[in-house]
């Protein structure tokens, strides 16, 4: 299966009205993530480095000491450590996240 | 610099119509590629793993040997080694590729 059925898959609260549907490999974890509106990740860093996406809605990012506020297509990377916080806009939201290496945390 | 400035990135065809901008840190690199209407990506393989997501558009992915028509938020993740090819549907279309490790033929 290397189409990620995330319909189908579980998903598991990472805040309050934060869930992610998670899917791996060896080297990459990926993580779909739904934010309710105005749904906090409070800041927080570990030492994976971490890119994604938006896909629909809109986040505020704040990655170290840069803030954006991010629409589908924007992209960002993080290296390992840094710290990062978002918050989604006033409406459902969805984010890719995928993390090297695998966060064993998100296998679920 | 953690959000991706895909504006001003200088792009590198990797196929006909097929653009790609790359930005990347220790153990991912990302590459947010623009295909033009029905452009082509042929088989390949790489010992690289990938994963990604369509942003806008539609792209008609084959892995292995599963095809989807994929549309944006769709999500899938490649190991390393599987063949994969992707065409573009008839229209713009972008796609947000990860690559673990780093593809160090796209760092340009």
């Amino acid at each position: 299966m290397y189409f990620c059925d995330v319909e189908n898959r579980e998903s598991k609260e990472l805040a309050p009205g934060v869930h992610a549907k998670t899917f791996w490999q060896e080297k990459m974890l990926l993580s779909v993530v739904d934010l309710s509106p105005n749904a906090v990740v409070p800041m927080h860093s570990h030492p994976h480095e971490q890119c994604g996406t938006v896909i629909f809605g809109e986040v505020t990012f704040t990655i170290g000491d840069e803030t954006k506020v991010c629409k589908p297509g924007d992209t960002y990377i993080i290296p390992g450590g840094v710290a990062h916080e978002a918050i989604a806009g006033d409406m459902p939201t969805q984010v890719l996240d995928v993390f090297s290496p695998v966060r064993e945390a998100l296998k679920y």
